[in-house]
C-alpha cells in the first residue's frame, strides 16, 4: 500500500472505530462528557500516541496532542476539530478534522520527518452544544473566551456543567488556563466535511474556506383571525398561515439574488390546524446568513420591511423576535493563499466558498489566524444525519492537501517584512 | 314589553341557560348522549311543552317537539337544527335553531293562534361528529339514512356508539323508525348563526341561503431533501416547506378568483423543524368548497395540476390523500322565494349567500325541500369559539322573517298548478 492509500485507509477505519463509541445502540450520539464521549476521549489519546505525539487533556475535556518541532517548544501550528457529535450523527463532523492530521502525522512520524515548527491536533471535547445547550465550548477554552456563566447550565437529568465537569475529573477551575497564549501558536487550520452539496454538485474533493458566514436568526409568531374554511370569503380572510408562507417565499426569492447568502424558514407551525379552520395563528423561524455581513444586514432589512408590508396588507400582526446575530468569521488570506497553493499543486482545481455552518475555527479566530479546507459530503451533501459519507478518495485528496500544506507552511511572522510589501 | 321583544329576550336567555349544559366547568362542551348532552335534551323537552308543544325522543336522541295545526295530524313544516357543540363552543351554533322556533311558538300558543299544516321543532341530538368522528347522526336518522356501520365507533374511553345508545335509554333497533314519512313532511327550514363575516360586513341582520357548498378535500405530505440551513446554497435546495408555502399561496389565489368559492390550507406544519435546518418534510390539508360543484371541481383540477408542477420544479414529491368528496344541496328555490318574501316584507334588504359549512339541512334534504335562514354573528363572524356571539337585535329580526314566513308559509303541494306554471 503506498503511503497516501494508507493514510486515507487509517483515516476511513479510525472513523468506522470511533463511531462505536455512542450512547445509543443503534445510532451516533456522543455528547459532553458521557461514558460514550470519555471513551473516545481515550481513543483518541491511544491514537495520537501511536502517531508519536504527547498527549494532554485540559480543565474543558478537550484532547491535545502535540508532535514536536526540530526545536522542542518550539511554536505551534494548530489544527482539530470536535468529538462530540449531535444525535443520530454522521461519522465524519467534526471527528474528521482530529482523524485526518492523526494519520498524516502518523506517516511523519514512521518517516522520521519534523518541522520548524511544532503541530498541535486538538479534539474539541465540546462544539454542538447538545447536552448543555452551549456550544463551541471546547475551542472557546483553548482561546480563553470560556464563558463561566454556561457552567451552571443543567443537562435533561439536572446535572450542571460544573457537576459534570467535577466528576469527569478534571478542575473547573483550571478552566481559564486551558487557554493557549498566543506566542505559541502560529496559526489554527480545521479540517472539515462540507455539510453541504456545493463541492459533489461540481465534482471537487476540496474546497478553501473563505469565511464562517454571519447569521441573523428570528422567531416570528402570526396572528390573524381564525375562522370556518367554508363559510369566510377569501377577500375577507386574515390567515396567519398564508402570510407566513407569503414571507417565507419572499424570504427565499430575497436570499437566491446573491451567491453565499442563504435564508431558510426551517420551524413552520399553524398550532391545533385544522383542514376546515383558517388558521388564526402560525409560527416561523427565519435564519438568514451569508459571508458578507453587509449582504447579510442588507437582506435582513429588506425581509423585515416587506414582512410588516405583508402583515399590513393582510391585516395581521406579527411578533418578532430576534434571537441570534453573529458576524462573519473571515479566514486569514495569508492561510488560505498557502491552501489553494496546496491544492493547486496536486493539480486540483482551487475552489473558495464559505461556511454556511458555525465550526471551532469561530472560536479559536478569538485567538489566533484560521483557515478551513472543506471536503467534499456524499449523498447530496447530507450531514447532522446517518447518512453522511465521505469517500476513502476524498479521504486521500484531503489528506495529501494537508500535508503538502504543513510540509510547505510558512509562519506569517516568519516572511520578510519586505516580501511583504512586495506581495 | 311588545311580543317581538318578549320573543327574542327569550331567545337570549335559552341561549344562556342552555350554554350552562357542559362537560367542561369553564367552557362550553356538549357532546352526543353525555350527562350535559342530556341536561340540554332535558331542558328543550321543558321549554317546548311550556311552548304548547307534544314533545317526543326518538332512537337517535332527537328531541321533537310537535305544534299541532288546526287540523290534527296534518303535515308539518319542520324546523330545528342540532343541540350537541364543538369543544370550547359558541352557544348559538345549533342551538339558535330550536331555541328561535320555540319561541316563536310560544308566542302564537300564547295568541292561540294556528297554521293549517303543523310545526315540528326538531333538536337534533348529533351534528359536529366530536365524539364518534361521524357527523350529522341526528338528521340523517329522521332523513332515513342513519349509517348502521358508525354505531361501532368508539370514542375516547373506548364506549361504542351502539352501547352508548343503549346506555341513555334508546333502542338501537328502533334507528330505522326515526325517519319521517315523506307525506308527513311539507318541507324543512333551518335558522342558523352565518359562522361567517359576509351579513357582519355588510350590515345585515339575515340572509338566504343559496345552496350548502360541495367540498373537496385532500392531506399532502411533501418529501424534499434535508440540509443544513448555513450550508446549501438557495439554488441547490429541496425545501419541502417552501414547497408547501407555494401551493398553499396558489390556491389561495386560484379560489379568489369567483365568489363562493374558498380555498383553504388550515393544516400546514414541518415535523420536528428546527431554525437551521431546510425541511425536508412538509404536511398539509386542502379545502376547496362552492356552491357550483363545476366552479370548485375546476378549481380542484387547476390546483392539482399546478401542486405537480411546482413539486417537478422544485424537485420534491408530493402523496396526495384525497379524503374527502361532497356535491353542493341547493336550497329549493320555492322555499328560497318564501323566505325572501317574508325579509323583504319587512323591509329588510334580501341577501342570498351560499352556506360554506355543512348543516343539517344538509342531511334532511334527503327526505324533503330544504331551505336555510342565516343570522348575522358579531365579532368578525368568528363561530365555534366562546367569542361567537349574536345581538338580541338581530335575534329579534330573525324571529320576524321566521314568523312572518310561517304565518305565510304556503307548502308546494297546495300551489295551484296553473299558477306554477304562469310563475
Amino acid at each position: 500500500m503506498n503511503p497516501a492509500t494508507e493514510t486515507a485507509t487509517a483515516i476511513m477505519r479510525h472513523a468506522e472505530q470511533l463511531a462505536r463509541h455512542t450512547e445509543s445502540p443503534d445510532m451516533l450520539t456522543r455528547t459532553y462528557l458521557t461514558p460514550a464521549h470519555h471513551a473516545a476521549a481515550a481513543q483518541l489519546t491511544e491514537w495520537m500516541r501511536d502517531a508519536g505525539m504527547s498527549v494532554r487533556r485540559d480543565a474543558a475535556g478537550n484532547v491535545i496532542g502535540r508532535y514536536e518541532g526540530m526545536t522542542p517548544g518550539a511554536p505551534a501550528l494548530l489544527t482539530g476539530s470536535h468529538f462530540d457529535t449531535v444525535r443520530n450523527a454522521g461519522r465524519y463532523d467534526g471527528n474528521l478534522g482530529i482523524l485526518l492530521p492523526i494519520a498524516c502525522i502518523a506517516a511523519w512520524n514512521r518517516q522520521g520527518r519534523r518541522f520548524p515548527f511544532a503541530i498541535e491536533v486538538i479534539g474539541f471535547a465540546e462544539e454542538e452544544g447538545v447536552r448543555f445547550k452551549a456550544t463551541l465550548l471546547g475551542s472557546r477554552a483553548i482561546a480563553g473566551n470560556f464563558d463561566q456563566s454556561v457552567l451552571e447550565r443543567r443537562d435533561d437529568a439536572g446535572i450542571s456543567m460544573r457537576e459534570a465537569i467535577a466528576a469527569a475529573g478534571f478542575d473547573v477551575a483550571a478552566l481559564s488556563a486551558a487557554a493557549y497564549k498566543r506566542d505559541d501558536v502560529l496559526a489554527f487550520v480545521e479540517v472539515h466535511i462540507e455539510q453541504g452539496p456545493v463541492l459533489l454538485d461540481e465534482g471537487l474533493p476540496v474546497g478553501v474556506v473563505t469565511a464562517i458566514a454571519g447569521a441573523s436568526r428570528f422567531m416570528v409568531e402570526v396572528t390573524g383571525l381564525a375562522g370556518h374554511a367554508g363559510t369566510v370569503p377569501m377577500g375577507l380572510r386574515r390567515d396567519a398561515a398564508m402570510t407566513a408562507a407569503e414571507i417565507g417565499l419572499y424570504i427565499e426569492r430575497r436570499c437566491s439574488v446573491a451567491p453565499g447568502l442563504v435564508g431558510t424558514v426551517g420551524v413552520l407551525e399553524v398550532p391545533n390546524g385544522a383542514a376546515n379552520v383558517v388558521p388564526g395563528r402560525a409560527f416561523f423561524s427565519i435564519d438568514i446568513r451569508a459571508e458578507q455581513d453587509a449582504l447579510r444586514e442588507a437582506a435582513v432589512r429588506d425581509v423585515l420591511q416587506e414582512m410588516k408590508a405583508i402583515a399590513a396588507r393582510r391585516n395581521v400582526t406579527l411578533d418578532i423576535n430576534h434571537t441570534h446575530d453573529a458576524a462573519s468569521v473571515p479566514c486569514a488570506p495569508w492561510l488560505q493563499a498557502q491552501l489553494e497553493q496546496a491544492i493547486a499543486g496536486l493539480g486540483l482545481p482551487v475552489r473558495r466558498l464559505p461556511s454556511g455552518a458555525g465550526h471551532d475555527a469561530m472560536a479559536v479566530a478569538a485567538l489566533t489566524d484560521v483557515a478551513m479546507l472543506f471536503v467534499r459530503c456524499g449523498n447530496g451533501g447530507i450531514s447532522h444525519h446517518p447518512d453522511e459519507t465521505m469517500s476513502v478518495e476524498d479521504a486521500e485528496a484531503a489528506a495529501a492537501v494537508f500535508s503538502r500544506f504543513v510540509e510547505s507552511f510558512i509562519p506569517r511572522s516568519w516572511r520578510q517584512p519586505s516580501l511583504e510589501r512586495l506581495a
